[in-house]
């Protein structure tokens, strides 16, 4: 009788050799990302799961045939290098084959940037992604998902799973999939708004890390038409700058983890990251006054924040209060969804916010409703049935506690934080209108 | 100018007082969740984000009209009270009011069991989540998806996030969800299957936590037609047994940290938890076998696992190995989807399995082609025509290491576990054939 008794499965690692092999023997694996041979020993550039490892390798020890993208073994001793990537090389004794490719790659893995346009590169994106620099943008998008879930756990928040095949779409709009769900007609969920307050009267405190869904028409370098979500959602707040506070939270233990466990990656692409323990918050008719005054730009529209406009006011707070991140609050009203709680000082105004970071949108949160009355007259004024939406309402009229919450695009803050200049490049397969597949 | 510092926003929990605060004045807030006069003392239940807490209330400072799920801050002294759930209590000197609901609760969460038939109970979930039993459930859940990432971010593994709008399903069958994609025809993933294999291109060892849909026809007790998958793939494995050994691991982990932090939901629903230390491995012919000669019962279909089938294995492994668990492998090839390494010993069977929990399939997993000839072979056999799988096949013409991986469903685990009978009590909101609401 056989039996599993789940011993560890780590295999050796470029960290583990860069944190005490030396001068060991070893035996890695990984595919060869680069083969130069320079005649008297060929050097085996080896991608590992993380880092990529010099290999220096007598010409008789290497396999008939060897290429790009083998993936192989490589023994031999560790040994430091101040020329070699990280500083780290090993001297190869021998190469096993584990497999080989059907083909050539249909681009270059060597050379420091791809230079492919957007579009060739996406229809290529399973070749693409094993790129230094692509992997490094994800190996940093997972270091912004783990902070999350740490930070939030740590705070007393319960992780939940939500629906994303619903009967009705919480954000309004036509910006919405629409599917056949056995006879049934059924939506792909904007956001888990419903679900994740719904959760508020069980947990007090939730978030939810998924995939969210809009059928945006328009083509932009910031919207796709699938992408994840990191939702939260926090009862008994004082005010809606609770829930800012638990933003700049996550955000301060995210820099902290991508600066102590990320520098690589952070290095290869160039990131600066930003600081997040002193975020200005400005009003959004301040903010708007503020940077069209400094920056001579007239105000268009008196309810809306164009990009050029979120542009503007993120170059004020980096100007005025040294921060790339900036609190935009109280949006108007007309703005913001049904279940945005009104200002009572100034019900045209909301209790709401978005977090621009280096001039661009990456959250939108704010205060809701929690009264039963006060959520059903704010329906009607703005002609909806509150009959249309009675198992969402359950929650208000068995009792709601005062909350609010946020959404975080994940990708739109990958490429604010990494400086790149269109969202696709931080999905890994990206959807947009065009866009299916991979 | 007003600034967020991100500022922990933590609250008091019922975990806080335990640890020691008692004889300690506190604030704490939470709904009422129970209510009881006595005539010269009010026994008022508050329902924390975590545990119950008793609070002894002078009938004076009761707020005319308080009710169940009044939201209320109550202040007082905390101190130890061997008859008040777990041990403690609050004599409250105050209680404020923070939000009232405007109707009464369609269920009384007093009770220790609702007793409600399932279908009152799912219709009514926005309310009876907030029931102690329901909250135990989903908090039970946030351990199984916290202690798989926790343990694979350990073993080397990148998290990822993959699209669940595709061009094309990966498992195959007619029970897959269509939509509408801007004219195109796309699809509801039905398992994160080829874009996980692309990303052990990129990073060797990825896990992803998502939902997966399945347009299942039929009404069974443990299927759902949404579901939330915890998918890992692993390259450069020695056999499939490596990705059992991943799976095992994990599952040591899970059950050590709900026996550490979770034990007061364990105790409330009555779990036993299960070793996970020790999982017997069945071929499937023999397990078939096995459990038809010890309890007498024919084999009917060769290549097939009925449900009564699986449940018999299950007390085989019980029986016979005093195990919970029983890995299941050498599934017959024609059973399982084109993907699938075949056993080069004996074609007709993979090397795949299943993992059996409590004599119910939890996982499905195992090793996959990595050879672009091998796999296209495959696909013809089948009547597949490879040029339909181009962008997912890249990855096979620009090589692959050997690798495998599995997929676990959570609710099913979750049910099997804690010993439910129907799936849909694991899931928050589920969706079925005729549910799509709340």
């Amino acid at each position: 009788m056989k039996f599993v008794t789940g011993t560890s499965t780590k295999t050796v690692t470029w960290q583990d050799l860069a944190g005490g092999g030396r001068n060991n023997p070893a035996a890695v694996h990984g595919a060869v990302h680069l083969l130069r041979d320079m005649g008297g020993v060929v050097f085996l550039t080896l991608r590992m799961a993380r880092g990529m490892l010099q290999c220096v390798c007598p010409p008789r020890i290497v396999p008939r045939g060897l290429r790009e993208e083998w993936c192989v073994e490589v023994s031999g001793a560790v040994r430091a290098e101040a020329r070699a990537p990280g500083g780290l090389e090993i001297a190869a004794e021998s190469i096993t084959v584990l497999s080989r490719p059907a083909a050539l790659m249909p681009v270059s893995l060597g050379r420091r940037r791809l230079g492919l346009n957007l579009d060739t590169e996406l229809g290529l994106r399973p070749a693409v992604l094993r790129h230094a620099r692509e992997r490094a943008v994800f190996k940093i998008q997972e270091g912004l998902v783990r902070a999350f879930r740490d930070y939030l756990t740590g705070e007393g928040f319960t992780e939940v799973h939500t629906p994303k095949i619903v009967r009705a779409g919480a954000e309004g709009g036509s910006n919405i999939f629409r599917l056949d769900y056995f006879g049934k007609k059924a939506y792909l969920a904007q956001s888990p708004q419903f679900y994740k307050q719904t959760m508020v009267g069980a947990f007090e405190r939730v978030f939810e890390v998924g995939p969210v869904f809009r059928a945006e028409k328009h083509a932009t370098p910031r919207h796709l038409n699938e992408y994840t979500g990191l939702d939260l959602e926090m009862g008994y707040i004082r005010s809606f700058y609770d829930v800012m506070e638990a933003e700049a939270g996550y955000l301060r233990r995210a820099m902290e983890l991508l600066a102590r466990e990320y520098d690589e990656e952070l290095a290869l692409l160039g990131v600066r990251l930003p600081r997040a323990d002193q975020i200005p918050c400005l009003r959004f008719d301040e903010a708007k006054r503020l940077a069209a005054e400094k920056y001579g730009c007239p105000i268009r529209d008196p309810y809306d924040l164009e990009p050029e406009e979120e542009a503007r006011i993120g170059r004020y707070a980096r100007e005025e209060y040294g921060s790339d991140f900036v609190f935009v609050t109280h949006y108007p009203s007309r703005k913001r969804p049904f279940y945005a709680m009104d200002d009572p000082d100034d019900p045209r105004y909301t209790l709401s916010f978005d977090l621009l970071l280096r001039g661009m949108e990456v959250t939108t949160g704010g205060q809701r409703i929690h009264d039963y009355a006060a959520q059903a007259a704010k329906m009607e004024v703005r002609g909806m049935d509150p009959g249309d939406f009675d198992s969402y309402l359950m929650i208000h009229r068995c009792g709601m506690p005062p909350h609010g919450g946020l959404g975080i695009g994940l990708e739109r803050l990958t490429m604010q934080l990494c400086g790149l200049d269109n969202i696709r490049y931080c999905s890994l397969f990206p959807r947009d209108r065009g866009r299916l597949e991979p």
